[in-house]
């Protein structure tokens, strides 16, 4: 007999970045699995290091990393997790990030600068992914910069849901806190409805195109709630400022929506101190508890990646599932 | 001796694709040079040859080509003609592609679609081509897609300066034509010191998404001349719309700008049909004579790629001439 | 629990892009298959899109295509198929193009030419394509020019089987149209049971290496019934001057047999105004009902790729099934 | 019905270069299975040819060379073969190299030097080697030089077992012959049980640094047995001239250890006629029966291979099985 | 000042392998230059072992080497030679190999065989070689298996010469020894300035296609002076088998033409106690002092490699130079 | 006229990462260079952001970072630098990292770990780094992770010139401080004239291989100057205990040596507590001024670096300079 013949089974295994294992660990709990038990520490000038406890052999692993402060560190782990699933012989390897690290370096703004989206997509196909899940990207585009399969999520469903609930008895207007973000706010719309949009104008001398002139609202918010719609708060800076420039308009209330909730440095403390009824977002990254405040609501994005994740390994279709994204 | 020594020197050679030898004749004559004799023909069934009738070897090669319908040929021709520069020993390769093509298929509108412009990017890529050269992307993010340099160039100047020339001691708003190409608008009442800004917002059922259910316009314009500001006028049905929607709205004039006139099928009537007082694009793409109608202006773009590809050859700096743009 | 475990299936899943679907209908009829729901269309301006409409998430592809003209529509419009696939999770992907476009440009004849054939090769890989399927490659050596496994399909045997029946009762000459397919010629006559072999000797004058100066029969064809033998008649101009050449020899008839019938511009005229008496080929590519005519048999190409893509599946041998081609 | 699905089965296929078939053959014995039929042999000018008499597609092959002399011809058949299967659909192709060609050269020692072991492990890649089998690697970094898993076993335990069992109840000092090995030597001795350490030191001159000036025991050895131990034999020069100046530094026995037995020109010789007690290697490289010598015991890494080769077409654990190495 | 600024100069270096030094010496000999010093040899167990003896940082390298038995050393120690030239900053890397090896292993001639030219050509570029020049390839085709520019180079003038020479006033006819090759012997026709043609066709059982059943010529040899002409005699069997056949045919003369002579095990035996008149070759392939015989002209080629390297260096046409030749 | 001739030349830029500007700025002196203005710093999420504030077109650029804590920040601030002057259009990037991160990691200890070192040299040439430079690696062989020249400095020189004056009265022994060290050390013995070499060795239990049973010190140190050679200093544990078991076995002094001088956590106060005699390092890793320490010798590597910076830009020979390294 000259061949060995076997009918194959896969196997699916969820592996867990050090940056936020409580997201991993309800994904898992979602799917009835228990994240690979895995090595993972510093050495005492930074260089980390990673091993698995398990063999991992011919598995369909899915690496689940939130990238959070400090988050070049946490992308090397996730990187070198990669590394050493590829020289474990793992079948397929996808990377989950569900914030996507340097997506808004998607372009170069002037001469001279990186592509940095593009460079961390080209760094998870060197380490060895194949595949690549993700929500809301900041641009779209970035999808087209990972040369293979992007599952790309949405959580425009899970965060209109919140809204509709809560706020959907009051005279809604979506508004874009700039004008690169309008068409994402314009699905808003449609998904409530059908209620009106607008958005900020910020207007700059050519001379100086990193200073913003002034604000300006464009569309109507008199006596309205405005939800206040982007990707994601990171300092806080520009969601407050519009919002302090809808309620000049004559906003009468500011919801807050997003789908990260980076909440660098001040953000925290602007935004309890501004006049916004409500900031929704979701665990995309982790808030430390010291950190969560009253108007803070924070929606889980758990069972949708473990629905997709579900979907991926068992070929069904994510596309169905999740309201068109692939 | 060892080994003989000599002194280099470098040498730009253009070359001219057949889709639009005009606009390469312009440019070569900007720059003081000839484009490269070459013979270039179609077989009975289609397929492309080419043939350089002069010694390539060592050159730094600037490949012009003008992506008008067939589009897909002549994307095929420039390919064959980056492959025969590599293979006779060109030095660099420069695609110099005016109008990106596919650049709107720049990620998966939904599930199971392609993401044509990084296809397109990696296929300059696989067939040798070292740089990338092209004015105004659909979006920036496109740079991303290529692995190497892109010079991305901006018509921006070019346009707002004949606009202000014309239309300069009206009352301008800028208007978006659409949810997505607010960013670039706001651009634009930069350059045209401070006017405002509006848009277009459609409005869908997300049971149907792609049927527009209605066009509101958001934003100042009753009274105004209205600039229209797209990166292309295709088959101009959206952009006749968005007039029309200006005009119910109390626009005085309304002028579409563009920096691609592709204007495919009923694009000339429709405009000269509408009540448009002017529409100004750029010749990155050939408009035949029989199509130039009365309302429409064309703007040459050679001098800026003449410009361009001139600090490319000689090490210069094109983010110091054209704005900012690398 | 660590890991879900499952066994595994797998699933052909057929695509047909739009020059030939009547070719896909045929070799899915053989496979008990439906090809895939796909939408897809030109825009105004020749740019393609396409959209599966079904998950195919973990299938082996087979997209197949058929390159007649526009041929370089036809490709781009696979290498978005391919390109789709690869981003929705295909598992395994194979292109099925009968007729390899630009195979003819499979080397350099003089200096600055491209090799567009391993362009073609490149660019299905630069696409996501895996393998690689067609019949009877203008050369064998373009299997070479793709990074993978290529089955090269020969229709010799259908060919020989039709002409055997109609014509085998008479004494034969296998001809071959120029010096630089004897070697196929060689092959027919090995499978027509030891006929003789002769060929048409064209001299040019060294100084105008592309002009030919004479046509010389070399070997014996007076009386004879001469089966003329080429991969692919595109414009019959030269297949019908050696028709000629060999009635002015002598001949007593001449039987047309070629793999591929481009049939492109005075093909038809040229054909059916000749003395040849039947011309034979395959339905690699479409032929218009309005080009039929009497003397033109068409012969089916469809059941030999519906068994090689089903042995491709299941893994068993192509070679076994068709004579020594893997 | 628009997809055909079927169950997925595996099939292991072990394929042998024709150095040294008997080791293949043994292999085969322990997995019961038959090396696949395969036709090759040398054209007159000395190129190489090979093809398998069996179907292998989508098979899971194992490609067994062992690395002697004439090696370069050996390095390129088994090239051959993975380029071979990779055109005829393998799955899954894993080299298995008991001996790491070139693996010496893992450096450049001096300017100008080739790092011809990262030449190898490419070349392996370029024809379509997916994973790497390798034994006591001569520097275990070369695990890093093949872009892929690599399974890397070690003889030690065999070694080790066989020496305990002969040697077990004597004073042992474990003696590396050179500097560069010490780390290795520092592995037998927790092996034994904790014994002594000992090493050749050899000085240089400066300015000549290819010339050894001396050897110098450093550790005790007087009265022990002393275990020289390398990863391989070559001419042995360098082990007889230890071996030397261990009897000189009073050693009362050596035996000389090492996993390849390269045993090239003087090599058996220069042990048979020294005073070393017992040379213990493995096969993973062959000895011809006339070179054979009483002193010389050869284990089969036989076994070794086989378990691996089935752990890993199993998606077992080969690092569970080989103490630590993965 | 924040750069520093330098004239650039270029250097031609050239590196010989060490299978056939005297070619390299004489094409050193017309460039004026020394070939690089280099220290080179085989270890005992054969690996190879290369190191430049200057440095070569910034060079324009030519790497020479003749592929003759043992033909795997050589092509392995010009893949050394190239990875070390590339670790060592060469600028630029051609590979310059007159016989290319495994030229006719350029297709699958049967399922599951490898491709080997295309795994060579592959492996150049992955040792690093970025340009290739060869002389007459066994099939043009093989330009297309290397990613990069080929040199191709044709040995016709040459030859031709001497046949015109010698010949030229005798009744020639220009015979293809196999079908295979009648388009070359094509060529051949009318650099002699329109001489008749003929070729010997093969039969072959097609249940035993190795098996050739008889030779016939095909086309006018009686009473001529036949020139048989092929790319390389390695055996000599099938040519002094064709030599037979014409002679039975009634050929006067027959002188074979080749521009590689491999003349491997009993070439030269067979050739000298046939009937030809005269065996001219090209030394691209050394022939060791012992095997010359009477018949046999060895002409030079250095002076045409000499003069593209030349070409190559100094950004030249080499087609202008060799006849159309890239 | 159809091109435009001119002479080139070329440009050194130097760029410096913000880890360690000190030791870019002493490069730079001995160079005569401004490093390039860079705009760089981090996000409030700690993402990183770089813009060269001059043109880098066409430039030889070498980017200098020192791989000190946070290590993850200033290899990811190196990679971005480097795609930013790759989409530039610089003409050759070399990475200087003269501390290589992750050098420990560079093979798999166990199963399921990754070899960092390796991904680590895939990201700089995934980045667009053509070239690296570095100073003595942890082992040689990561200079064949890198797929391209790497130019290996040396810093034993400038340390054993520093030991030779200040310590070459004493009776010598050079100490490595673990079994895998022991053939740099015997580098040092040679440098220093032929001194005794000695190393500790330490003793594991088969079943706890991580942990250390005993340290011996193997070799004659009674009464002499040990010199404990290291290729870096981390958290001085090693180190320390070595120097202990060095006293207890009869050393009169120690004296510490080591090119990187990471001096993590516990290292200062370890060091500055023992009773080692004098610590040198170099400055390939800043030292804050806070952690300096009497006994601790630091020797400037910039001299060293900017030589070779020189020779690398101007084409001349690395390797004549710096004692055989590359």
């Amino acid at each position: 007999m000259s061949a060995i013949r076997q009918t194959t089974s896969k196997s699916l295994m969820l592996f867990s970045g050090r940056a936020y294992p409580e997201l991993t660990a309800e994904i898992a709990g979602h799917l009835g699995v228990t994240p690979t038990p895995t090595a993972a520490y510093e050495f005492a000038n930074g260089e980390l290091f990673v091993r698995f406890e398990e063999s991992v052999r011919g598995c369909d692993a899915f690496v689940v990393q939130s990238h959070t402060a400090p988050i070049n560190t946490w992308l090397m782990e996730q990187l070198i997790m990669v590394d050493a699933l590829k020289r474990a012989s793992a079948k397929r390897i996808t990377v989950v990030a569900p914030f996507f690290p340097y997506a808004r370096q998607d372009k170069k703004h002037r001469g001279r600068e990186p592509i940095s989206a593009r460079l961390v997509a080209d760094m998870f196909k060197t380490a060895g992914a194949d595949r690549l899940m993700t929500v809301d990207l900041h641009t779209a585009q970035i999808q087209g910069f990972f040369d293979g399969p992007v599952d790309h999520l949405f959580a425009l469903e899970l965060l209109v849901g919140h809204v509709k609930e809560r706020w959907g008895d009051r005279d809604i207007t979506v508004v874009s806190p700039d004008s690169g973000r309008v068409r994402v706010s314009e699905r808003w719309t449609d998904a409530l409805g059908g209620v009106p949009l607008a958005f900020i104008h910020k207007t700059r001398d050519p001379m100086r195109p990193n200073e913003v002139k002034a604000n300006r609202v464009v569309g109507n918010v008199e006596g309205r709630v405005c939800i206040l719609v982007d990707d994601m708060i990171d300092t806080g800076g520009t969601i407050v400022k519009a919002a302090e420039t809808l309620f000049e308009a004559g906003a009468s209330d500011v919801i807050v929506c997003a789908t990260h909730g980076v909440l660098s440095g001040p953000a925290v403390d602007r935004l309890k101190n501004s006049q916004v009824s409500e900031v929704i977002v979701t665990n995309t990254l982790p808030i430390e508890p010291a950190r969560l405040f009253d108007k803070l609501t924070v929606l889980s994005i758990a069972p949708l990646l473990a629905r997709a994740i579900k979907e991926v390994f068992e070929d069904g279709s994510v596309t169905s599932l999740f309201g068109g994204a692939s």
